[in-house]
């Protein structure tokens, strides 16, 4: 099958390497605004011609962004084409829409790297749903504010150094705040809990606290606790209601997701009835995040669905019943709470921000 | 699609209850020596009715052993229906042969539950040999000695009491030689190295090290270099040649594998340009196995190819360049090598045990 890749940066450049000698598809035309002499196939810069071009079977979106991205995707599955995005902030800016569209259409959409760079993240969880009612989702699924925490945690170097550590080796953007926010994280919660739930969540309705606040002391305080800190996503359903929340979490040093280091990603999914799986690799790299959108493009070629689930029920966050302790630091001093809600710890440490004070928040996972 | 259930053990329960309430797939047979007035399906102790109905469409095989299930499983097959199997050993010993006939009758074969238990294994592994060359796979794949090595390391139990103990909670069998010999994870390993390398190897050449010579001054042994021990598989690919081995291996005392505990398996792949990924979770139990088989079934009804892989190559082991250093306890001496290949310590431990002396060999993994 014939591939138009839209994106030729890191992931666009290993994707299209690991094509390379395939039988089963080929990338025919590239979308680029400069000349790239270098590449045998078809370089364009007008999208209109490779929606024109009927050879083409499947468009490959790697650029990020909303638009154009969300203009040609949906002009690609309008055309008869099947679509593998890799744009996590697209597809949860337009999740029922482009669902809709993929079935109206009779295409698949797929956005496997979306989540969890080289790890089948969201094909096994929506595999595991056919077989069993998942009832939790949760992990380490931003590797810029992994590879900086475990940095922090290991030299005790401080924030603003190891951002631009963090720069300077690529694992961190110019413009970190999607990362260290937690807001690309939330996303990648958004596309795990809906597939896990049949739902339909919306991004702003999650709360969540990142990294960008959190000081020296906070490690010499969670070292002292014998814990790591992670920042973390979860959400769960219960009775038919689903809570879900993105914050930096202390875990037992020695427990499998302290462990998880550098830019490495770990998420697991709970089923009713079959109980925990995890699943870990890189978050994040060329090559991995590459492999996710090859693996969706043999899918496509195999004949899979048009998405991987029917259902996208709109629901409503409600983290009333989600409950923990807290490690709360407001200006200098740090108190670890008792048992409160979500929604409590959350607010807290607003109306701390509110008044002026720094704030840094983390839950503190039972053991 | 109509199932006929081979076995009604605690896989069997569990894959019979988790198939309750699906349209997509019901068992409307079930084979058993014994009446199950309890079942609203047909319930029969003659195989050939099940192959003479040509309403079933799948034979799900976990009766386990190699007879009669290889000659049911064969006329199943012959006869047009699909089949899903937990047996690791009857696939491991007709590889070739069923790997054949399903491809000559058109017919799916699939034995996911065979190895990892509710962890989707061999389908993650077949899945990630469609992107890339996969060059090495390993991991804990048997929850027996993984239990006991686990309540030896906190406890400081003994052996003898340890196994009667994991017997007692239905963690070993009557007869636990295939789990703590090793064997089980052979064959574990074989199937996993042959869908990684599409590959065929021979079961009795891989050489094998279990735990059942294992003492408590070993634990105290490995506390002191801050080791956990776990009874690993490992195969690797280098330049054609496959390497392979069962053996105890040392473990830095907070890594993952180490913090796999209880009836936990662990298992991880490496491609050769997308790197690591590791799958873990309940390596034993009714619902997680069954759900294995439920995911075979549902992948066979959405129309898989005959095997995971259409490659079966025969090849031989060769360890002459796997190599690391071993701990060796001859009698009550124990000692730390230098880097010797597996080969070689393999002999070394083999020697001793000719000369009668109670022998132990544990790999030391690189940290």
């Amino acid at each position: 099958m014939n591939i138009a890749l839209l994106g030729f940066g890191t992931v666009g450049k290993a994707f299209y390497e690991l094509t390379l000698g395939r039988s089963d598809l080929r990338v025919t035309s590239v979308l680029s605004r400069r000349p790239r002499p270098e590449l045998p196939c078809t370089v364009t810069n007008d999208f209109d011609e490779i929606v024109r071009d009927r050879s083409v079977g499947i468009v490959v979106e790697v650029m990020g962004g909303l638009e154009p991205a969300y203009r040609y995707i949906c002009a690609a599955m309008r055309a008869g084409k099947h679509v593998v995005t890799a744009n996590k902030q697209l597809v949860c800016a337009h999740y029922d829409e482009l669902l809709e569209l993929a079935k109206e259409c009779g295409v698949s959409l797929r956005c496997t790297a979306a989540a969890g760079g080289g790890i089948p993240w969201l094909t096994s969880l929506s595999r595991a749903a056919r077989l069993d009612e998942i009832t939790a989702v949760g992990g380490i699924l931003n590797g810029t504010t992994n590879y900086m925490l475990s940095a922090m945690t290991a030299s005790g170097v401080d924030y603003t150094t190891c951002l631009r550590e963090a720069q300077a080796l690529g694992y961190a953007e110019a413009d970190p705040t999607a990362d260290v926010e937690g807001y690309d994280a939330r996303r990648k919660l958004v596309l795990s809990a809906n597939l896990a739930f049949g739902a339909s969540v919306r991004e702003e309705e999650i709360p969540c606290f990142g990294i960008s606040s959190v000081e020296e002391k906070d490690f010499a305080a969670w070292r002292e606790l014998g814990r790591v800190c992670k920042l973390f996503v979860r959400a769960e359903r219960h009775e038919g209601r689903v809570s879900a929340f993105v914050c930096p979490t202390l875990f037992p040093a020695a427990s499998p997701v302290a462990q998880t280091n550098g830019t490495g990603n770990l998420v697991t999914l709970r089923g009713a009835r079959f109980g925990e799986l995890s699943f870990s690799g890189a978050g994040a790299g060329g090559y991995p995040t590459g492999s996710s959108v090859l693996s969706d493009c043999v899918d496509v070629i195999e004949g899979c669905p048009s998405f991987y689930v029917s259902r996208h029920e709109a629901k409503h966050i409600d983290n009333s019943a989600a409950a923990g302790r807290f490690y709360l630091r407001m200006g200098s001093e740090a108190v670890c709470t008792g048992p409160i809600t979500v929604a409590e710890a959350f607010a807290r440490a607003e109306r701390a921000r509110s008044c002026g004070e720094p704030v840094f928040l983390a839950r503190i996972e039972e053991e």
